[in-house]
């Protein structure tokens, strides 16, 4: 079959690779319907991240049709359309029961996703099947909540958004713009989004932003304090990952907010004294997307969502390499890949 | 009248000062029944914190009696019995009205309490009376609520302890101690007491400690985890303020946790990478003691808690450099003076 692999900075390559077969007992075999790129992959094509000791099959985003399942899986079957994420899990560890499945103490990394067919562990506290087979156009928006709708949403959770709130997203890429859907979805009264790019601005107005502030630093803090008697946000979601947002997100909080912390953080450290003086609380991680998969599927499924959006490019998976330039590049802020 | 006053390095002196009246309408001012020395209070005595630029009235616990009010002090009148805390604050700001009483926007910081007479700002947002003139059994337990109480109150607070969870005390001091009753009065089914002090073990058991934990750093996380199913505690309070608790506490929480900090930190810096990959949140801040006084003082007067037992040493306000030098020798946890 035909797969992405990593070689290093700048170059990934579509490459004729082996397909998959069921390995253990409890695996699932999925047939890719759309997969797509994702922002913490550029860490690794812009050699941010140190470059794979070998060549790698890369991707972990999917949505797809069941092909086969190992004899122990229970709850899904071939011919199902599913959805997944970017971390397998056995669905009855302490952790998953408390619904951070990401953090499974038999978690398995899933990679390889852009391809045609990826092998799928723990197939029962991974996927997800939708109630029907989805027609097209519903696709991006699943596809999109196998990561960035899902990783949006936990932002709000872990700064526990609520109805009546004022939220401020910093971050308007794919995972940032989900957090708007997330705020509004969670009956956020105002939520600010940071963004200085025009078309991103108006899709978070489109998902629900009520203001967007395009200053940042110390100005777009100010910005946030004034539109909220001068204390400062309900909760924030942080959705880069960098020290700069990641010192704007605190700043934008009130104390007793908590800042949710999505964004992967690249040599972001905060002093004791930030987060004693702020008031301001940060948590979040990997997000746990298995625990929001059953809701986000629903809320694509009745139609009030519709975070497919996000993808701004359409390539087929043959152009993986035009999809990682342009997402690296900003000319895209997300690519859906066709396999 | 007597105050401290504090001059440098572990130099704090009784001295006769002036007694302090009324300067704005909303003030009032209490004559006090008893205060006491803070573990933040040492940070200034061992001179980790920088001198006073000049010898200062020092102490921001206490609890006293009405003896005048200024003429817009509406809830509070001479010969009430009142507790306030280490912040006077207006109680009608944004932030005032959120419970976060210690960012009011007109907050000004409480000093001079380890005197006769304190004058109190914002009498009407500061203080609050209780429901009548308490025995002087119950007067160490008031005392404790003015600080130590309201802060361990605030660290089990802000890591959102709730019924059934368990919870991990880091800080064996009167608000780590403090800290214990707050989780067993909100309902945590397993209270771990980090604590090597056999006399602090003891009282942390008589406050509700199901466990307590002796080792720490590595050692003490790795114990945790056997007790919690390898995954660690639901929430955890940090009550001391050093690198390596924090460290400590982060690592004993299990992923979605919350660690309530109330030690003032000092020199403490978290990656955003620790965060990330633990699932671990922090946040907390100087306690608004206010919030929780109406409550705490009723638990008190109910006989449901307590807190006095923090203090292990009592003594009059003349041996007040004694009673910094015991608690800096921790030859005392907590020492009351009585004026």
């Amino acid at each position: 079959m035909r797969g992405a692999v990593l070689y290093g900075k700048d170059d990934v390559r579509l490459e004729e690779i082996p397909e998959p077969g069921i390995v253990e007992s409890t695996d699932a075999i999925v047939r890719i319907a759309a997969t797509c790129v994702c922002g913490s992959d550029l860490w690794h094509y812009r050699g941010i991240n140190p470059p794979p000791k070998k060549p790698s099959p890369f991707g972990h985003e999917y949505c797809g049709v069941v092909e086969a399942v190992g004899a122990d899986v229970t709850t899904i079957k071939p011919g199902d359309f599913v959805i997944g994420s970017f971390f397998a899990s056995d669905g009855t560890c302490p952790n998953c029961r408390n619904g951070f499945q990401t953090f499974c103490l038999h978690m398995e990394p899933l990679v390889g996703c852009q391809a045609e067919v990826v092998r799928v562990p723990w197939a029962d506290g991974t996927l997800v099947a939708t109630p029907e087979i989805p027609s097209a156009e519903l696709i991006p928006s699943l596809l999109a909540a196998s990561d960035v709708l899902g990783t949006g949403w936990f932002a709000a959770d872990s700064a526990q958004v609520a109805p009546g709130m004022t939220v401020a997203v910093v971050g308007d890429g794919a995972v940032g713009l989900c957090g708007v859907i997330a705020a509004a979805q969670l009956g956020a009264d105002r939520i600010i989004a940071m963004s200085r790019h025009s078309a991103r601005q108006q899709l978070a107005r489109e998902f629900g932003a009520t203001d967007i502030v395009e200053e940042r630093g110390d100005d777009g803090v100010a910005r946030i304090k004034d539109m909220t008697d001068g204390i400062g946000a309900d909760a924030v979601l942080e959705c880069v990952g960098t020290e700069q947002s990641m010192r704007q997100a605190i700043a934008s909080g009130r104390p007793g907010a908590l800042v949710g912390i999505v964004g992967v953080p690249h040599d972001v450290a905060i002093t004791g004294t930030t987060l004693f003086r702020s008031g301001v609380g940060v948590r979040g991680g990997p997000a746990p997307v298995r625990r929001f998969l059953p809701h986000l599927i629903e809320l694509i499924f009745d139609g009030k969502i519709n975070p497919g959006k996000v993808f701004d490019l359409t390539l087929p998976l043959d152009d993986v390499a035009d999809a990682y330039a342009a997402m690296d590049q900003r000319r895209a802020t997300k690519v859906l890949l066709q396999p």
